[in-house]
């Protein structure tokens, strides 16, 4: 009986090249799918919901895997963390239908960015948080978050790639203070590396470098040249994927 | 003229074998020396005030070196951070009087140990808490902190060390919960892995292992055997070295 495990992953990025498997590289997706070779005996392949890239971290990516064995699908986590290094986290294996495909099932990806605001951030974080020293007006940034929100051309926040279609809808952007800055983001999907450039836009105009209206103009210019730098992967965090 | 540079030295001890120079492995003081020589041009042999096992941090480590160069002393600190690997950071710099000595002219030092408190721990705090999945009381923890306060023969909480004065005295141990939880000690000196076992003990007590008076049975009984583990070094940073 084929069986279809359904694998909630966390993952520490900063030692991984991203999510997928390349060869040659230390990734996410390999040291999980040795790890159920070690605890199946098979191989199988790992299909994953979102891409991360190199430095980005996971709370709660998802993934799954066919399989013929026997084990009983709730105890793979207790199996898989036996073999994988400590930078990768299983925290919760189940099965689902075998129609449930972790990409294409997918219906909304929550994505955190965290930033430091401080004058100088010490170096157990540097992997886990980007600083920003100048001041930051919280209510600005929000302003800048809603501006975001909606259906938009967001050609001028992402990394160039040819022939995609650049339209995505932003369901929702909130932020809040906790000695950091958390940015919490909810759509369907997201172009490359487009969180990081909004995260760079809303940190612009917190800092009073641009107007929020500013945002509205971008998604007329079109022009990533004129638009915000892309933030450091080591703020990111993919928090969840829905279904 | 001979000046005193006086460092704050911030690090994170993961990837580091501790502080202090050996031959064939990656050290702070290493780093910091090759640091000096790249701005003053010169060798200068650096003093420390507290050794950090490996995987120890440090937020306020504060060390000492005599230089004739003539750099601006409050300087030092932009000047080496362009040199220092991202896992060092000086915090700050000054000149002090020469017969000021990292090590001799130390007062107190503050340690803090950090525990998470979950049925997991995600891996991205992996190399800076140490998790304890039992649920913990933290009144019985403060219970345990009070009887480690004052002087006693610390023999039983120490790593066995031949011919070392075992009598030390602890100024206050304080402990909070806010998501994790800290504990902070204050002494002229600690003994070697003595926080990490006294952390030992009191999360003991805390799981009810323990009752709070075993810790005095334990300093008459003297037998490290009958002591707790020695908690993991990744949970422990250097605060703060008073002069």
């Amino acid at each position: 009986m084929i069986k279809n495990i359904k694998l909630i992953i966390s993952y520490d990025g900063s030692n991984f090249n991203g999510f997928q498997g390349q060869v040659g590289k230390r990734t996410v997706q390999e040291e999980i799918e040795k790890a159920i070779k070690k605890v199946t005996g098979r191989d199988s392949r790992l299909v994953y919901a979102g891409r991360t890239d190199s430095g980005v971290h996971a709370v709660g990516q998802v993934a799954n895997f066919l399989t013929i064995s026997n084990i009983p699908p709730q105890t793979y986590k207790y199996h898989l963390n036996k073999f994988l290094p400590d930078d990768i986290f299983v925290v919760d294996s189940s099965e689902v239908d075998l129609n449930f495909h972790s990409r294409f099932s997918a219906k909304k990806k929550k994505y955190r960015y965290i930033i430091s605001n401080q004058k100088f951030m010490y170096p157990f974080f540097r992997n886990y948080k980007a600083n920003v020293s100048y001041d930051l007006n919280i209510d600005r940034m929000k302003e800048a978050c809603l501006k975001f929100v909606g259906t938009h051309d967001f050609i001028s926040f992402m990394k160039f790639s040819e022939g995609v279609n650049t339209v995505r809808t932003i369901d929702s952007i909130d932020i809040f203070q906790e000695n950091d800055i958390y940015i919490d983001f909810v759509a369907d999907s997201f172009l490359h590396n487009q969180v990081r450039i909004m995260v760079g836009a809303i940190v612009n105009v917190g800092r009073g470098l641009w107007e929020p209206d500013y945002i509205e103009d971008l998604f007329k210019i079109r022009d990533r040249e004129k638009s915000a730098m892309t933030f450091p992967s080591q703020g990111l965090y993919l928090m969840e994927i829905k279904y």
